[in-house]
Order: structure tokens, then sequence, then C-alpha cells
């Protein structure tokens, strides 16, 4: 039969990470081009104990249907750990538990863009939230993002000239794909204009925790007094991405709202895993769980870093990244990394292409994303290595 | 700050049947108003076991990051078990894992359903499904449930008379709320409607496998010859709700669509409960656990009907459900059964009045929904006793 596909879904392209994830199941592929965590950093033991322990003990409180919002106790700890660690007060805000970052992007578009809103990006940006927004038909709308976040005069024009904005999207912290971080004073003057021009903020902070140098930046979060910014983070880089978990602090005017949107979605998130998250994150040592896991990144950054320094062309131009999962390299301006990430794939070392995290997919973008955390150190000197002298004979042609 | 709510989630009410189910947490409430499966059928030794397995020797496996479409082993063997147990084919269809029942609602409107478009829905359905289309901005049209399957008249008259109708939304089995289930016969002149009218069908069967009394009749996606059926089937009666894992067969032809409308959503489900589940279903005694599953819900049906038959008004009607969770009680036509209802939570025991499943939230509805698969057999006898006293009151009134 001939499908009447739904206007929202038919535009919205597979996304190219996903896909080069499949092929990054073959083991001789080099995989720089995920966004998988190190399972090193996976609290296996303390998760097998805490499941034993509590499968044994009291099976139905975590096998049965939940609530929408999340499991009570879990909630609480989140609450408390934001406050201490990011200064989110929630006396005036609520939070869920929901199935992952990404459903974040869901429910929050689902709630406050119409068909035909405006939504603004970094550009470029994670692109499993830009195809969520295209999935509910939002008009996306790429601000360039810099070393120390957006540009504010880009930001501003799109504010002032584009219709029905709804929604500002940035990832406040090693931006996912740049590695960037938006700096305390651009983060004040992000929400500055995001309040004259009466738009609502998603801050993602799915890295947050994941800081291995520099000093700690409250989000923006932290300092809004109108309820404007709706605040997203995951456990899939503190604890292990399969949970499928993910919280949502947002303004207790929006709770009605939130809860049937997360009700006509999935009804609640998964209780084991949100058990054992609140088991560890209460009783067992969950500050040295981030700072092991920190060390880890730091030490893999470093060496990816390191390596790109000596191997790649030094027209290939990259920031250091203070945390997260991944770097940008860009070649120089005006200049198409598809066809080299194509190259690169052929001889065995796999990137993602900017252009996949473009705003305006019809376009060329110069840069490509590498993720450090996944690779074993030793793949990490032989992709560098591999694509370092493709960057070499990328320049001479 | 004023937030534009989306048109999409302004219109649609909070589950009465999730606030119920809060309600139901009040330990002294007899909750007949929920839908949760009993307890004792999690098979939560095994959970424990195979659990503790997969983390002692391949942790990785079942932590990270999986694939959209759900774990292989998985998708191979609910494909053997829908061929062996349903009939249905796989030759031309796919079957993706999902995050359960619920969101395979979620994806097929995302993908099928424009803003505007009419969804055909048994009157009164499940709630949770209908919020679902209304969250997409579908139109419902609601068609009377009879014992033996929507009324055929109605359909057509709606699938001509209707704009835009995209979607018939049928659960065939033991039908929540009703507990009815369509006929082999009506199956088959839906499927020919459907086709006569090119709608695609959304067949839910969440409660298939727990048949327990009478023969087994075949989905209607085993005779779907068009692509035409997406079939959506769920763990959480068969293993665990919490799992919150779901299937959903659909044409290949689809798989591009629904592959990225589950990217956009969620990216993946739990991978360690669909490892559990392929586990289980392929090494232990799925079938004899079915069995015992579907006995434990034979008594407890038998004895919520048999105390009905003695204690209740001979003027409220209700049918013999041959499986599933529910059974619907009906005051005699036109009555509403919504202050009933109150009644009785005000009395201790709590049911869902008809209203919550109607496409058309605004009318009466006479019938109410009691849930036997949670309860214990002693609460089932006191709150049927007490609902008896109410129904004789209410008829003399």
């Amino acid at each position: 039969m001939e499908y009447h596909i739904a206007d929202r879904i038919a535009g919205v392209q597979g996304s190219m990470i996903r896909e080069l994830f499949k092929l990054a199941a073959d083991p001789n592929m080099i995989a720089f081009g995920g966004g998988n965590p190190s399972p090193d950093t996976f609290p296996t033991g303390e998760i097998a104990r805490i499941t034993a322990d509590v499968l044994a003990n009291s099976p139905a409180s975590v096998l049965q249907y939940g609530l929408s919002e999340g499991y009570p106790p879990l909630r609480e700890t989140m609450k408390k750990h934001l406050e201490a660690v990011e200064h989110i007060s929630f006396e005036k805000n609520e939070l869920f538990i929901v199935s992952g970052g990404q459903q974040c992007a869901d429910l929050i578009t689902k709630v406050l863009v119409n068909e035909g809103d405006t939504v603004l990006v970094e550009e470029p940006s994670f692109v499993g939230c830009l195809n969520t927004f295209r999935s509910y038909g939002a008009k996306l709308c790429g601000i360039p993002m810099e070393p120390d976040g957006m540009n504010l005069e880009a930001l501003e024009k799109a504010l002032r000239e584009q219709k029905k904005v709804r929604l500002l999207y940035i990832i406040s912290s090693f931006q996912n794909p740049t590695g960037f971080t938006t700096s305390a004073e651009k983060r004040q003057k992000i929400y500055e204009l995001a309040k004259k021009y009466d738009v609502c903020i998603f801050e993602d902070n799915p890295y947050g925790e994941i800081r291995f140098a520099g000093e700690h930046i409250d989000p923006i979060k932290s300092f809004d007094t109108d309820g404007r910014v709706l605040y997203a983070g995951s456990f899939s880089k503190t604890m292990a991405p399969a949970f499928r978990l993910g919280f949502l602090a947002f303004d207790k005017a929006l709770t009605a709202r939130v809860t049937v949107a997360k009700q006509c979605t999935d009804v609640h998130s998964t209780t084991l895993f949100q058990y054992i998250c609140n088991e560890y994150m209460t009783k067992c040592d969950y500050k040295g769980h981030i700072e092991k896991t920190c060390a880890l990144y730091r030490h893999k950054c470093d060496l990816m870093l390191g390596e790109m320094e000596k191997k790649f062309h030094p027209d290939v131009r990259f920031n250091r990244p203070e945390g997260g999962l991944f770097v940008m390299a860009f070649l120089p301006e005006g200049m198409d990394s598809y066809p080299f990430v194509a190259e690169g794939i052929k001889r065995g070392v796999a990137c993602v292409p900017g252009i996949a995290f473009a705003a305006d997919e019809g376009g060329t973008h110069n840069g490509f994303r590498m993720n450090y955390s996944s690779p074993s150190d030793e793949n990490i000197v032989r992709g560098i290595d591999i694509l370092g002298r493709l960057t070499h004979e990328w320049m001479s042609r």
C-alpha cells in the first residue's frame, strides 16, 4: 500500500551517527565516530550487588508499574545533588526522571513547540535533538558556535528576525559536537536575551559532571528566576547508557503538562535502574566514581590531543575540551569535511562530518567530530596516525 | 513567565487512571482501578539469575548503548514466537523492540498521523493510547464496542463520512477497558473495510498471551497481505511492567521511518531487560510461565465474576472475559457511572468510570472498569461486596 507518512517525519533523515554506530560495530574499524562512554566507567560490581539485593528482598517494588514522574527517592536525591553541584534551586522547580537525555528533548518539544515554530540551536549541535525538533515540524535556525559559546550578535539577530521563536537549545558545557563550553559571561547574556525576547531555554547538560580540566561554571538554570529554563541531564555518562535514564528540571507551573506528555510517550521509566541510581548515589562512593571517570577521560583526551598536535597538519585546528566526550577538528575555512571523513572511513577510521550536526543539512561544514571516551589508547594512537597522514595528503592536494 | 503551551498538548487531560493509580497507593483502598499485573507472575528468580550471570560475565554488552531497532537476538526470538503463536509472517514484516506498548502508539502516530487527521477508535478504548493520538493533534472518532468487536455499520459510516481517516485503533483481544474480544469474523470484516477505505490498522495486543478461556483467534496482522496493519505487543504482562518493553511489527517499507521516529524519541530501549527477555524465552520454561499466569488470572477472574453474579443488582450487566486483566460492568443504559464510581471510592473501592475511556470526554458512560489481576482474593471478595451493596442502593434510588 501507499503510506501517508506524516509531514513531521517525512523530512527527517536517519541519524548519520546511528548509522556510523553500526559501522563501528566492525571490529576492524577504529571508531572515533560514536559517542559511547567507556565501559570501564560503568560501576558494574555495585550494579550487580544492588540488583541482586533488591530482586532477592523486594522484587515487586522494582518490577511493577511505577510513577510517571519517576521513582520518588531518586527524584529527591537528584534535587539535592543538583542543588549542591549545579546550584539549581528546587523551591519553584520540579524534577522528573525520564528515559534518557533524548527524551528530555522529546517532552520539551511536545509541550512547548507547535509545528512551524522556530527553535534556535547552536550551529553545529547534537543531531539527535535537532532531529527531535524536526520531528515536531519545528523550523531550525542555527547560531554559529564559538569556543566560548554561541555568537551573541547572531543570536540577537535571530531572536529579532525569526518568527515564533519558542525555544533556544544550548548544550552549555563540553558541547556535542564541538567540545566547546559556553563561558559564564555568555551564559548570563544568553539568559538576558532570552528574557528580552521572551523565549524558553532548553539547557542540555549530559556531560556536565565529566569536567576534567578548568573550573566549574554554573548552568543557566542556576540563575533562572523566571522559570524560563528547562534543564536536562542524563545518567548515560555517569552510570550506564543502557539504563536509558535522564532527568528534567523545570518550573512547577509546567508539571501537569510534562506529566501528560510523559504518560502519552512511555508511561514511566524503568524502575529497577532508577532504584540502582538512587542506591548508588546515596550509599556508594559516587563522588569517587565521577573522579575516576573524569581521570580516565582526561587521560584519553590528553592522549588524543597530544597525538593530534604531533600528527595533524598545522592548518587543521582544534580546541582543548575541558570535559565531555568529544573534540571537533576543523579543516581550513570553506573546506568540506565530508569527503575527508569518507576517505578516513575507507582507511579504517570513523569520524562524523560536521554537516551531520548542522541546522541546515544542505550546506557544507569544515569540522569533523572525534570521540575519545570509547576507543582504546592503542586505537587512539593508531587512528590519529592514519588521520594525521590524511590531513597532510589533503592539504597538499 | 507565560508559557506558550503547544496546541497538541494543551487539550490533553491527565489520565484519570494514572491519578487513580496514586490513590490506589493508599493501602486501605481496594484497588480495582489500576491495570497492574499480579507481582506473583513476575519470574523474579530467573530474572535475578540471568541478570547476575550477564553482569558477571559480559556487563558491557547490556550496559552500553544499543541499537534503535532493538537487541537483535530478541528481535529474532519474537519473530519466531509471533510466527508460531499468532501466525504472523515476517517475510515482508519487520519487528522492533520498543519502550513498552505505549511507545508503539507514540511511534505509529508520529509516523502516520498528521495534525487534524482522524483516528477511529473503539468506544470505549484504552485512554493511554487515546491521549497519545490527542497529543499529536489527531481527531478521534469513537466506534461503539460490542461484545464481539466494534459495530461494523458504525465503522463503515465513519470510514465513509470522516475526513482524512489515517488509522483505525483496535485492541483485538480482551480489550481494555471492556474485556471484549473481537470475533474472527469481525476481524476479517474490519480488515476488508480498512482495505476498502485505504486506512492503516493499529492492532494493539498487549494481553494476547493471557487467554484463560475459549479458543485462540489469530490477530488481524496474521492475514494482512497489504502491510496495512501495525501490530503492537508488550512484555509488561508476560514478564514485568517495569522492564518498559514492547514490540512493534510492521511492513518493511516503513522501517526507515520507524527507525527515525525511535531515534528522535529515546534512541533505544534498555538492553539488559531485552537480554533477560531473550534468555528467558529461549532457555527457561516460558510456556509454563504463561500457563501459570493464565491459571492465576482465570482464578481471579472467576472469583470476581462469581462474586459479581452473587452480589450485583441484576440490572448491572457484564460479560465474561476470556483473558486479559479487565472486566467492565454496565449500569442500565443512560445511567452515568461517574457518580457511582465516586461513591465507590468514598466507600473504599476504586474502579474507573467508562467516561475515562471515551473518545468524546464530554459525554457520559454507563460502564465502569474493574481489574482482577492485581487485588488479593480477599480484597476481590470484600470489594465486590461493597460495590454489590452500592448497586442495590443505586438501583433503588
